[in-house]
């Protein structure tokens, strides 16, 4: 254990590396980190999610049917191979040991210059490698958490809860008054349900499995479409008229995308009074957040002129967004962690669990629900 | 023919009607105009063109193959048939018969108060009801041409060349500094073809045949791609390297937009230096505003995180343009229409002719560079 005085950390880190000779490893490494510099810090990370996003940079197009470990009790490397038509794609990782893990929340155990005031605080970091016990950092890219925060709650505080807000905020800039969401049942599904409450937006979500119907509906959401039933496009259109849902949340895509925008100009013509070739003057419009279903997305044209379907980033609306509305929204996730940012895990594993082919099998699964979170210092 | 001076005009008109009974009914019918009223103008119609915008009001849905012809010879009807599963689409405009021709040009033979100056002068109009001998309409909706000009030459002057000049409003706007077109053959095309060279602006064309890529190579186009060749993609995506587009004008649809946008991300993947698992962060745009190929649009998941494809509608653009760069537009049109904007026709025919089902199967056939007029007053 390391403490604020200390010149360095010496602590265990994941690592993946796609080589050239063809094979991803990922591996549990030992690492030092540096005293802090002026206006840095450095974190004892305590709990790091496993999202979505990190599965790419963790694992590649690696064929996971075919992994094995190898390396130490202490440094267990998880080995794949990575299909030779695949290389290519990732020809500019090749031989790097990348740092992984989107975000993650600990406590500050030493301090650059002007940052004291942060010592023994808990913190949630954004940006590659939360998968490390000790983690170097700018001080301007944490986000603070209320004294006495326990890291594990501040995990996921920035990931889904500013994906939820970013969404929020870029649907009321282009004017929609109601959304709908697919993949509701996920973390993020919930809180959305939770944050549109508040707000008062009329949400319509969609899911894939009749027991889920069930538990949004347990929640509070109004609107729960199971896009496996016979009757999903009637359902769903009723929805969309009832709550005059022009915008869509999408994780999925696939034909679903335009499944959902087509159901949009059903809607709008419903309520139409006068014939039109360009079909209704509505404009509907998806944000591809997620890709559950890696199909291409498919947009008939029965959606008439008025749309718009794109991809929508986290790190894209971050750069973009100006600083007032940023502390707006860091302030309401620390405000409502607890509760409209409240999120739930299948289990805690250690860094060298992480790599174990079985534990890898169980969260690369992608379960609605079944997210994991790692404790690096078990 | 009528004068100034006389209180009505009797004239010829195409109406479409699709009878609650299943049948489109295409009609040569006369229709009496009243004299204008204050504002407003009677212009007797010279030239109209057959647009592909208008092909949808014209027929609906009906089956063309099954056309034939009744009524008398001064008032002849093209009868087709219209699926029953097709009706619920045109449940709105059931026994209207509607007015046809959605832009044309002609000469004012009398103005409502205020209007005078407009006698004798040659107009251009926008909006269904050109395929008329006489039409009246209010002076604000006209486009008034340079004294002397020919009613053929300003047949075209509308639709076509704001919808290039909006497209370039659009991506300009949008942050685009070169540009794709598909479908680059039609007269649309050829016109972007010239207003891009003279505004600076690097355009690859798309076209389906190779015989396109020689004409438009004559037309002094640089970058010009034939989407039915082997090589189309190593072709387009070293154009796209060349000419940094990010932007693509889309007339066609179905596959065509998604191949456009993966392309697009393949050359900017080319220009990367460090991996990135979210793909390039250049935004890559697609204005679908035609649907030559009506299958689904497809997006595959090659195209990174940073794009968007949206429906582009001229009368969306007009809406929203402000009133300065609109007249902007509307005096490079006139500057520049027997160069920039000129069209041609395959055929100059009258309102009977455009009922005759041979004549039909001919200008429905949307072939690139067959466009047909209508004369009214032939």
């Amino acid at each position: 254990m390391a403490d604020a005085a200390a010149k360095e950390w010496r602590g265990q880190v994941l690592r993946s590396c796609i080589t050239s000779a063809g094979d991803l490893r990922l591996a549990v490494a030992e690492e030092v980190i540096a005293a802090p510099a002026e206006g840095e810090v450095v974190v004892r990370v305590q709990a790091a999610p496993i999202n979505p996003t990190d599965m790419g940079l963790l694992f590649g197009p690696a064929d996971l049917s075919a992994a094995r470990l190898e390396g130490s009790a202490e440094q267990p490397v998880l080995v794949a191979p990575v299909p030779p038509q695949a290389m290519p794609f990732v020809a500019l990782r090749l031989d790097q040991p990348l740092p992984a893990g989107v975000e993650g929340a600990g406590v500050v155990v030493a301090a650059g210059l002007g940052q004291e005031w942060l010592l023994g605080r808990t913190v949630a970091m954004l940006g590659d490698g939360a998968y490390a016990q000790y983690r170097r950092i700018a001080a301007a890219d944490l986000l603070v958490l209320p004294e006495g925060t326990d890291p594990a709650d501040a995990a996921s505080a920035l990931v889904n809860p500013l994906t939820v807000l970013g969404l929020l905020e870029t649907a009321k800039q282009n004017g929609h008054k109601a959304l709908v969401h697919t993949a509701a049942a996920s973390s993020l599904g919930k809180m959305l349900i939770r944050a549109c409450r508040q707000d008062g937006v009329p949400l319509v979500n969609i899911v894939r499995r009749e027991e889920q119907v069930a538990e949004l509906r347990a929640l509070g959401a109004e609107h729960v479409c199971n896009s496996a039933a016979p009757d999903f496009r009637q359902t769903l259109t009723q929805a969309l008229q009832e709550t005059g849902a022009t915008a869509c949340f999408d994780a999925v895509g696939g034909a679903l995308t335009g499944r959902v925008l087509g159901a949009m100009e059903a809607a709008a013509a419903r309520r139409a009074t006068q014939y039109s070739r360009y079909g209704s003057d509505v404009l509907k419009q998806a944000y591809v957040y997620g890709a559950l279903d890696r199909s291409p997305i498919e947009i008939s044209r029965s959606v008439g002129l008025s749309w718009s379907v794109g991809g929508w980033l986290l790190f894209n609306f971050l750069r973009q967004v100006d600083a007032a509305t940023l502390a707006r929204l860091h302030r309401r996730v620390c405000d409502e962690l607890r509760t409209t940012f409240a999120s739930s895990y299948a289990a805690s594993i250690s860094l060298a669990d992480a790599v174990r082919p079985d534990m890898v099998a169980a969260y690369t699964q992608q379960r609605s629900g079944a997210k994991y979170l790692i404790n690096p210092q078990l």
